[in-house]
Order: structure tokens, then sequence, then C-alpha cells
């Protein structure tokens, strides 16, 4: 159902306000149990993951071009909100340009336990802050051949719109668990028979090359300011490190950055 | 020389404005020939870099904290502007959290003949248009063993705020020119006795673990969207394409970032 919207300030856009703004988005998107996809594509990778459309958001001029099939399928049983480009604007905080956005109903995520469930290669995050990193990960592991995905408590949302963007849609393609307790949450993953390889770039960590594969393997990676925290690097069963270049230290460069490393890691180990 | 500034709009705070205004900041920077550097370490690393200081701005609370030695070093010569945390967020657009910001003058780059001079392994940018990604390289090239970074005519500027940002500093370390002409850039590297590796997802193209090295290797990678251009992958000595996981295109995943394809490529290959 398509349903003309004149003010940005109307109360049925709630949905989509201030999408830039992170802050307020973080406890809109929780409180309501919703998200933000953005674009065509992203919307019907989002449909099929299961996930319910509260609304669609888009311009009359998208609508007058024809809405492209996938939406028009969708829309038959929802609200579309057709608006001007001066509203969506309005609404959004910037010039949407994917034609459509759509709020959609976030679905409850697996348990650890359940998720490892039949899995042999997963990846660990532990506070990555970073929306653009958890997403570009989550497209890496999509690629590159990882089963799961299991975050700590306080690692950013993958469903947030830039981690959806730059994910590529991955989110919806890899399973993933939140942890609830960071403290027992590698052991957790240990007691379900995963090697746990801590990824640092410390110098006596064991070289990647020389990493002898499990039959479950759990690749660990730390945040861009402090890394993983020194109880995750103790417990886990060992540390490994991506050699750098002899002048990257000369250089100031003391680390990779974690898409690099997680591409480097799951390239160079999981093919194994 | 400190100077006080208690108005956002002050014509003597010019080189700041509207920081995440790209359009405005592209054609600001480049008419005057600046570029800004953003916190203490960044800083530093420019003006190691031989980047001249036009000024820097700061705000009254990290005065009274005490300048950093280097920032107080380098004041001793120049202009430091100090503001109220509202006139910095006025100017720039949004709150400053790594204290001190400075305007900093380009330098000429070499060119690309001159660039090659004594380097073995080299990184090739067609068009690649995102800030973050084109830093994110740069600071892998630099942990990798990578000498020298060659861009296309239209390839993102490293030395954009979050360019420099996101490679921490990187793309002081790791020289780098810009072609002045695409369609002949490659076969001036060819010519320079490089061997060119066209890295594509593309299935037809040889394994990264197969190829041969050569005395001169240059690696290069295409855009987001495209890709690198037909011209130029037909020009290249190899196509090469990073095996991915074979349920990867059912998960809708036919690509790498270009981010982790350059830091498999280079760990995979540069060791050698
Ligand atoms: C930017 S680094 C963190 C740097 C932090 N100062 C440290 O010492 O861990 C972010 C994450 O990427 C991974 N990483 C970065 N460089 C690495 C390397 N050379 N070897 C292995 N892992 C690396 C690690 O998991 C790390 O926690
Ligand atoms: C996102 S990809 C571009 C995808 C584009 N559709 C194509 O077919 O080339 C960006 C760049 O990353 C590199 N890249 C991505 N995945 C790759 C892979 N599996 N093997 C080799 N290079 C890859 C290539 O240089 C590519 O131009």
């Amino acid at each position: 159902m398509l349903i003309q919207v004149e003010d940005a300030a109307d109360p049925r856009l709630a949905d989509y306000v201030r999408l830039r703004d992170m802050d307020l988005r973080k406890s809109l998107e929780s409180e309501h149990g919703l998200f933000i996809a953005e674009g065509e594509k992203v919307i019907r990778r989002a449909v099929g993951a299961g996930h319910p459309v509260r609304s669609i958001l888009t311009t009359a001029k998208w609508v007058e071009r024809g809405l492209p099939d996938h939406i028009a399928d969708v829309a038959g049983e929802t609200t579309v909100y057709v608006v001007s480009d001066q509203v969506m604007a309005g609404v959004t905080g910037f010039p949407v340009h994917r034609g459509a956005l759509a709020s959609m109903g976030r679905t409850a995520l697996p348990e650890v336990r359940e998720l490892l469930n039949g899995t042999r290669r997963i990846v660990v995050l532990e506070d990555l802050t970073d929306h653009g990193n958890v997403g570009a990960i989550f497209r890496c592991a999509a690629a590159l051949g990882v089963d799961a995905i299991v975050l700590s408590p306080r690692c950013a949302d993958p469903l947030y719109r830039r981690s959806v963007k730059v994910s590529m849609g991955a989110v919806f393609a890899i399973p993933y668990a939140r942890m609830i307790d960071w403290h027992g949450g590698l052991a957790e993953i240990r007691a379900a028979g995963f090697r746990t390889l801590a990824l640092t770039p410390d110098q006596s960590a064991t070289p990647l090359d020389e990493v002898v594969m499990a039959e479950r393997v759990a690749l660990l990676l730390g945040s861009e300011g402090d890394g993983l925290s020194s109880h995750w690097l103790k417990e886990a069963d060992q540390p490994v490190r991506i050699s750098m270049s002899p002048a990257a230290m000369e250089l100031g460069v003391d680390s990779l950055n974690v898409v690099a490393a997680a591409a480097i890691a799951c390239h160079g180990l999981l093919r194994r």
C-alpha cells in the first residue's frame, strides 16, 4: 500500500529519523527491535533471511521509474511511504541514493551453544566498536569459508546500517551469536572442542604459517586500539601472529588493521 | 604563537571549515595546497615527512593541560589558534576529540618514473574512490613490505583527512605518485620492468598460490563497484585471483573488499 507523506516530522516516519546519528539510532533501534536496510539488494537479502518488513520508505521519483520487482513484491504486503527528495533528506539527515529504505524487524539471535552446532571454522570478535570493520569481516568470512561468527558482549551491531552496507549483505548470510558473558565466553567455545587461536601482532606469538590446524578452529580478533584483552590472550590455546615487514616498525606501523588481519588469517588457515 | 579566536566565522580559521563536507574540502584543499592532520601522532608524522605547518587549531582545554611536546615544538614556529570546544565544533562541523588539528602544506609528488627507482614491490590502485579503503591499503602496504604505491589519475587522495586517519599515518611512510595518463600509465610501469599482476575475482584467473614471482612485481587493484578496467586487465601480464569458498557465491558474496584482497595478495606474494 503506497502512502504519500509530505512532512518530515510525520510520526509514521519515526523508524527512519537521523540515520547518521549513531547514539540516537542505537537506542531507537534496540528499543523498537528494528534495523534499516538500504537499497534493493540489501532489502531482498534481509527479507530472504527471514526478517519481517515493518515499512518501506522511498521517493516519488523512484516510484515513477517503477519499483524494482522485489520491492514491489514485498510492498504488496507492507506500507510504502512515498516522499519527495527533500522530505527523504529531512527525515534521514542525508540524501539517500539507493532509492529505498526498509525498516526491518529484528529476529532473536541463537545462543552461542546453538550456533556452534555443526560448525568447524569460526571467528570470534572481541569488542570491535567500528561498524565498518565488523561489516567488512562478515564479508571476508563469507568469502573465505567461515561457518559462523561469535561477538563479545560489547562488539558493534552487525545490523547497524553501516555494518550491513559494508558487509554487502553478508550479515544475512553468516550465522552469528553474541556472548552474554565476556569473562566465561571463551571457555564455552573451548569446551565445545574449538582450538582457539588468538591473533596478535606480538613478536613472541607463533607465525601463521607454522600453526597446526585442528578439527574445529576459532580465530580470535581484537579491537583497533587495545587488541585482544589479556584475559582472552591468556585463555586462548595459542597466540598467532602474521609476520610483518621488518621495515614496518621503522615506518611507525606496528599492526595491521583488523580487517586485513582477518582476511590474511582466514585465507591462510581455513583452506587447509 | 598562541592566538585566541572567539568566532567560528573568523577568516583565519578558513583552512579548517566543515571538515566533513567532502566536496567543499576537495576543492578547498587542492586550491590552497593544504591538507588537515588530526591528532598529535599524525601531526608529528606529517612534519617528519617534510610537510610545512601552515597553522594549528586547538582548544583552550588542551592548552591548559599542556600541549604535547612535539606540538609545543612545532608551535614555536607557527601560529596556534586557540578556541573553545563550541567554536571548534562550529568551524569544523563536529567535536574534535584528538585535541589538535594542523593545516599542513602539500609538497610536490614525485613523477611515476622517479618513484619507481630502486623499488621492487609496488601496488597500483585504479580509481579507488573510497578514502577509507585507500588509507587502509597504505597501512597494509607499509606493514607487508610494499616499496611504493602508484595511483591512477582518478584515485582518491591519500592526504584527505579520512585516508590519513585510517592509514594510521602510513601515507607519510610509503612513497607514492599519481599517474597523469590513465591510458598509458600501465605501459610505463611495464616498461620499467615490472611484472604486472591484475587482481580479479574472475574464475579464469591464475590462483594466487600458483603465481611465479619476478624481480619486480606490481599488484593492480580495482574499485569496489567495477573492479579493474578491461583496458588494464588486458594489458596486465597476468590476471590473478584469490580463491574464495565454494559457498561464497551461494551466500551472494562474489568478491572480497579491496582492502582484504590487497592484504591477502601482499601477504601471499611479497614474502617470497
Ligand atoms: C589494530 S590491531 C590491535 C593492535 C593492538 N595494539 C595490539 O597490540 O593488539 C587489531 C587486531 O587485529 C589483529 N592483528 C593486527 N595485526 C596483526 C598481526 N600482525 N598478526 C596477527 N594479528 C594481528 C589482532 O587480532 C588485533 O587485536
Ligand atoms: C570489490 S572488488 C571488485 C568487484 C568487481 N565486481 C570485479 O569483478 O572485479 C575490488 C577489487 O578487489 C580485488 N579483489 C576482490 N576480490 C578478489 C579476489 N577473490 N581475487 C582477487 N582480487 C580480488 C580486485 O582487485 C577488485 O578489483
